[in-house]
């Protein structure tokens, strides 16, 4: 029964792009990630997408809308729906998805990530 | 297509202990929630509950423990396991929770509050 500080938990890795899990909600992940430069456009075909900025701005590419995300704001981007994120300076993030999402959903990427790393 | 400013939200509401939605995530909520002073002891048998501290501090009392959440920290409480969350002074928290679960779960209360209320 153990707590869990976001400051502590992003104190504990550096690299862009890697999603950690911090814990689980039932068959969900809670998990945080650090971004900086440009993702790759992508959708998750089955499954909605948490995003919530902890720290920075976030910018997430819509087809015809980019929508900014600042420290406190939010955002759900429904299932099948195309987008690219990016941050022009290091940005902090929480995410919460279904148990088993790969960070790059339908698309190849070398940005594709392990998506069972635990902090 | 529009972000969430939880300060935003927070600002459309007085009153403690009555969770309103802000969006929504596959079959899961996203809720916030003032509170103040003391809740009932109470669990969820079907469903984990995620609380995350947005503003102040949370105590949430456990059979022979207590936990203090601060800003910037989160808990999952696994269902079925009796909790009772209080605050000393005005703390603001966000929840997610499966659609349609009641805030004060297997307990019957005169703190029981809607589980449909949008902002």
């Amino acid at each position: 029964m153990k707590k869990i500080n976001l400051e502590e938990k992003f104190a504990m890795f550096n690299e862009h792009w890697t999603p950690k899990i911090i814990s689980e909600l039932n068959d969900y992940q809670i998990k945080i990630v650090k971004v900086e430069g440009d993702f790759v456009w992508h959708d998750h075909s089955n499954t909605d997408e948490f995003f919530f900025v902890i720290e920075g701005t976030l910018f997430i590419e819509f087809e015809g809308e980019t929508m900014e995300l600042n420290a406190g704001e939010l955002y759900v981007v429904p299932k099948g729906v195309q987008h690219r994120p990016y941050a022009l300076e290091e940005c902090k993030v929480m995410l919460i998805e279904p148990r088993g999402v790969v960070n790059t959903g339908e698309a190849k990427s070398n940005l594709t990530a392990s998506n069972d790393v635990w902090i």
